[in-house]
């Protein structure tokens, strides 16, 4: 375990965040009491225990069948297939390890703020996920040669901005091929959950969760791109709401870390006893992009941090330092720098929608 | 099943509920993002799926093990023993189907609002626990005559209001020696999960969740009132901040919908097509009380619902009618009467800490 070392790498600026617009709307607040996060101190765990794992649903939690429920794969197919969960199962599963992180993570931190889910830092979770390579389904079909993307719609309905529509995503079909990609039945070794998409969705590893569309229903092979609410609207960067954007993709190379101490219930600010400190957490990249280092700030001054080894290529990667805690007032973060040399900025990139924000978690804490 | 008819009840006011203080706190969204809600669709199941069932965590969820816990009894008994969780499943296990509710669900529903998680109306679930009763640990220990009431004592520790403490709680003997009174080890058939207070806690049925200690690690008998925060301070019915306080403890009569329709993503509001719909929900009370009677109100006008038959005693009760619903905008409520007769009212009852909110829920809906 490394013992902390000064770098010459100043912080730039430890003062807090100015936030504009410091207060919630009720609407937020109904959202997050729907929408959980993972408690930080779980990222102890390599696996997020069920029931820690981020959730973002956009509409209501369908309640589907195992046993009735068909997907149904068609569109410029030479074959149109409805399948069971029990078919899907019998062409072989696998199982990944795979972090998920919601695209919003980080929301609100920004200002001023998209009404969407306000997002900390908290909407990230790995879990071992179990179903059939989704390339294997594809090739059964039989994609016809003017096949230019798979659209997956999930049984899920709703509104947004006032267009009613099933949440959809789709991926080009160079990407639905590849061999990540996964029609998953089964989480942490259980069933699916209801509200992880039971009784079928479609996980794909190393992008934000938007693209792992839950309760799964139809697959639709198209000859132009998919234009569903959630594809050509929803999930883009956008500098201003008149932009028209850049698709939301890959998750953005991020770190948390286990707050050290103990917290007030409300405010929870830390306490934590002086001498040396275990920290610990966790980083990640996307598309299975190795994390190079990690390092973690101290008032301003950053260490380098020891990195352990990832379950899976798309699962995030443990790292562990210690820290000389000495009594006083200081403020923890930490960054990850991944192997294309991105690295997590020191503040909120700003987004119209409050997207893709990988910016350092910064931690207070008083030492005694 | 019911067809609705009308009550001759009149719904006092069906106008929106004035909230004084409609912006929230960062610190509030912290909170919310790492304590979740049950998802309302989610009461079409007898039993919360894991991850749904609502949680409330004071401190950090502690990282405990299963095999080298060891729960410490002591205090006023002849026989003090240190037992392992094997040691207690080696007493004999059983299983009850218990719902439990937070004591600050509907908090948000007050104003001004007491700092503390903003629960709407969610913080609820219904979980099969397995785990020896309490009783039988009680007896083994032998306690002796001067022992009025039993602490259990958690893992956690933290700050609230300045004072630091590991969270616990009591219950006079009387009461540690009901049959329902439980340590449990499992829950929904798995063993207890982190967050649910893994490896082991108190499940006291029939009062509000804060007596039912997580983490459980120490049970003290004691000669007098414990006089912990969480006991003496924390969970007191107060009119304000200088009243001393009534003790929380039974849960009081409520009852839910599952919301009808499709939602808007960000208000949550609620499209519905006419024709008939079918609503349902779950209605409970404290201390294993039956529900006498659950009516919908449609634009203040009550229907009686019908009831089904509740899993266990202290398990919430189905209720089911159908809503010919027509195209215009709605209220739709619920209200629940126990066989005490008490009755959910239709407006919050203040509390200076925004405990035992159990008034009835009010879903707007457009039906098309």
């Amino acid at each position: 375990m490394a013992v902390m070392s000064e770098h010459t790498n100043p912080f730039h600026d430890t003062s807090p965040r100015p936030h504009q617009d410091e207060r919630f709307l009720r609407h937020e607040i109904q959202l997050v009491n729907r929408n959980s996060g993972i408690a930080l101190e779980a990222l102890v765990h390599d696996l997020t225990p069920v029931g820690l794992h981020y959730l973002l649903t956009h509409f209501d939690i369908p309640n589907l069948d195992r046993e009735t429920m068909r997907l149904a794969v068609s569109g410029r197919v030479k074959t149109p297939l409805e399948l069971s969960v029990a078919d899907l199962e019998g062409m072989g599963v696998e199982t990944r390890t795979v972090t998920l992180e919601c695209a919003g993570n980080g929301r609100n931190l920004l200002a001023p703020r998209y009404p969407s889910n306000p997002w900390g830092c908290e909407a990230v979770g790995t879990a071992e996920w179990t179903g059939v390579p989704l390339n294997r389904v594809l090739e059964q079909v039989e994609l016809l040669d003017d096949a230019v993307e798979v659209a997956f719609i999930g049984a899920d309905r709703g509104f947004d901005r006032g267009i009613e529509h099933d949440y959809g995503r789709s991926l080009s079909v160079d990407h639905a091929m590849r061999d990540e990609v996964m029609l998953v039945t089964g989480m942490n070794g259980m069933p699916l959950l209801p509200q992880h998409g039971a009784p079928l969705r479609l996980v794909v590893p190393g992008w934000y969760g938007m693209a792992s569309v839950k309760w799964l229903t139809r697959i639709e092979v198209l000859d132009k791109p998919y234009d569903g609410y959630q594809q050509a609207v929803g999930y883009h960067y956008r500098q201003s709401r008149e932009d028209r954007g850049v698709p939301v993709r890959e998750i953005r190379v991020k770190s948390l870390m286990v707050p050290p101490g103990i917290p007030d219930w409300f405010t929870r600010e830390r306490m934590v006893d002086a001498g040396t400190v275990r920290l610990m957490g966790r980083a990640w990249s996307g598309n299975g992009v190795e994390i190079d280092r990690v390092e973690v700030g101290v008032d301003g001054v950053w260490h380098a941090a020891d990195l352990g080894t990832r379950a899976d290529t798309y699962a995030w990667t443990p790292w562990q330092c210690n820290w000389q805690a000495v009594p006083g007032e200081h403020e923890l973060c930490c960054r990850a720098t991944d192997a294309n040399g991105d690295e997590q900025p020191l503040e909120a990139r700003w987004d119209h929608t409050g997207l893709g924000n990988n910016c350092v978690q910064r931690v207070r804490v008083t030492v005694r």
